[in-house]
């Protein structure tokens, strides 16, 4: 086990009703606050006037940023930098999924700072404070909720491209499943895939000793798998429903990064197709992570072997063990296809014309992943078997 | 699944060498500080040393208050508190186990509290404040280092008592697995004791949807288990002793809380022990869990079975449930066992003499637990269970 850092300070408000306190929780940051949201469903629900008539009890002075789109965009991000330091913005509420939570962020960070934010994401400049932030989670999903990370794309050029830093951590996030009940199926398959795949990023790593964080990995797994379909059928479903968003959160909150060092090459190499195709993140994640596993699992037979058995009950052939990691993979994409989601990329009309830019793209400022170090050529590779 | 509020926000400074950072950690919250800790034993292995080099670095100015014992008192803590208002303390360093931090939350309790200290845990005053604390934690045990509660024994009249808030919570915790070398095993196993029925207090519930969180603490058991053995015929290795310091931490850290009631009868009934009789708490809870399973299985024998099955893999026996559940708490108590632990009274020579007195006394503010709540007929009954 290696040493680690393990901190995550955001308040969890978990369960029915909750966006109610949204307004005393927000007004410990200040009275003045900036409200970023996406589209219209957040309205259209109800959602958007609760939280606005909470914010107003509290006297909270609200400013406005919505239009976040999915693979939130710098441009708004600099629109809502602009805004708030016009304004004196205190405080930033994110109301949506990863997308909304990630502009937010960017937003927060830049606000914080004199250059370009998409310096940021370049790598030209890092996070030292943001504006402190808070959400209301419509989309269990992307975990940014209790993350210290935000991933945003630059329209110029294509760039989708993550950074961090602790002051990026919300300092509360108010969980309702009920806000999950009217998602559409695609979007809550995607969501799933996305969380799975958090956890599938951190899981495979060349640590040997991280028993625990192993198993919290798997259990989490196995409940986000045993309730998917769930959800799926009975969309109302609150006690699923409340599995998946609690679980969405626990993925990708750093407890199961403890001990270890996680690989994140497939959210790379996602990263590439999303940017220039705009799919959904999680959809290209169903496409990538098989591709990717059939790729690396030879570089340890023995944790593919392990994740088969302890996540899909496969029993383990102690003569085949190669069988065996087959078979887990085989269930993950199998698992994929059976909740709606694409496993080629020919289900989403992507051909092979844009392999060789993605991956040299993808790769140009260093390899990608730790499992496993991708080349170009590795990158290449995968997209071939993702075809 | 139950409404629930998530938030610990203590840094988990986690692996070898790490209370090199104390100092630095520490003068974040002032320059004068009251070291606290147990006996000698910090001394003779250096860590004093260590831990006090650190400070100076930091132009910490030390006050010191050693001396805590095993149930600490109460007694200690006015001193502590004495000490901490004369010389405006501005943070207290726990270095040690459980009995040395619980005496460090109550010192930054009292601190904030004109009355006597002993009133937060007669509850004639509730905690609303206390000064910051950190925590170099050399016993893993009782998961005091990332939790918001503290357990004192007044030892005129023998009363064990506990309190809690959210400003208890230790700003971080130091956990070092090379410092639980040294342990004693029994002492080892008395930590693994108490660890396990951290999980167990908070697996019994009846809360019926609470997959995540079961699944969570199975997790978390299983790897307890998993290494109990390793660390009593290895006591220097260092990935077992890790996977017990850490799943120590996540026992007790709220996590597996999440959206249910747990139960603390067990609890409640040994510190009635240990009020009396001075025995280690994790032996207490060896003797005082298996007799509480077999009084309370009836009552869901359901959530008897999956423990059995989970955490224990034991087949399920469709024709009789009961058999499994029975087969579980076998499991239980021979673990315990087989790691060292007393599982009958008459083993640590406690004989009926004050049955009827502790399940008088404990039982005196109401009915002990929350699975089945426990009148003092029913602590009796357990007692002679326990025999």
């Amino acid at each position: 086990m290696q040493n680690f850092v393990f901190h995550n300070s955001t308040k969890i408000i978990f369960g029915k009703d909750q966006e109610q306190v949204v307004g005393q929780e927000s007004v410990a940051y200040g009275k003045k606050l900036l409200l970023h949201y996406g589209g219209g469903s957040i309205k259209s629900s109800g959602l958007y006037d609760r939280v606005v008539s909470s914010l107003k009890e509290q006297g909270v002075e609200i400013f406005e940023l919505g239009g976040v789109k999915p693979n939130p965009r710098v441009s708004l991000v600099r629109d809502g930098v602009a805004l708030c330091k016009e304004n004196d913005i205190d405080f930033i509420l994110a109301v949506g999924g990863g997308s909304v939570i990630d502009s937010a962020k960017a937003i927060a960070a830049g606000c914080k700072y004199d250059g370009d934010v998409w310096d940021f994401y370049t790598g030209k400049a890092a996070v030292t404070d943001s504006l402190p932030l808070g959400v209301v989670l419509t989309i269990p999903a992307a975990g940014s909720e209790s993350s210290a990370g935000t991933v945003i794309t630059n329209e110029e050029g294509s760039y989708k491209r993550a950074t961090g830093h602790i002051s990026l951590r919300p300092r509360f996030a108010i969980l309702n499943p009920v806000l999950s009940y009217t998602l559409p199926s695609y979007q809550t398959a995607c969501g799933v895939t996305d969380m799975i795949s958090h956890i599938l990023e951190r899981y495979f790593t060349n640590e040997k000793n991280v028993e625990l964080t192993d198993r919290l990995s798997e259990a989490t797994l196995r409940t986000i798998i045993n309730n998917a379909h769930t959800v799926l059928e009975d969309p109302t479903n609150y006690d699923a429903r409340a599995e998946i968003m609690w679980a969405g959160t626990i993925a990708h909150n750093d407890l199961l990064d403890t001990g270890r060092i996680g690989d994140w090459g497939s959210h790379d190499v996602e990263h590439e197709i999303s940017g220039i195709y705009d799919i959904a993140h999680g959809a290209g994640l169903a496409i990538v992570f098989p591709a990717w596993m059939k790729y690396v699992y030879k570089h340890d037979i023995n944790r593919f072997v392990q994740f088969a058995n302890r996540v899909w009950d496969v029993e383990i052939d102690l003569n085949n063990l190669e069988k065996t990691a087959l078979e887990g993979i085989k269930r993950t994409e199998q698992f994929f296809s059976s909740i709606g989601m694409p496993i080629r990329l020919e289900e989403v009309n992507i051909n092979e014309e844009h392999f060789d830019e993605m991956a040299k793209k993808g790769t140009e400022r260093g390899p990608l992943g730790n499992f496993v170090k991708l080349q170009e050529k590795d990158v290449r590779q995968i997209f071939n078997l993702a075809k």
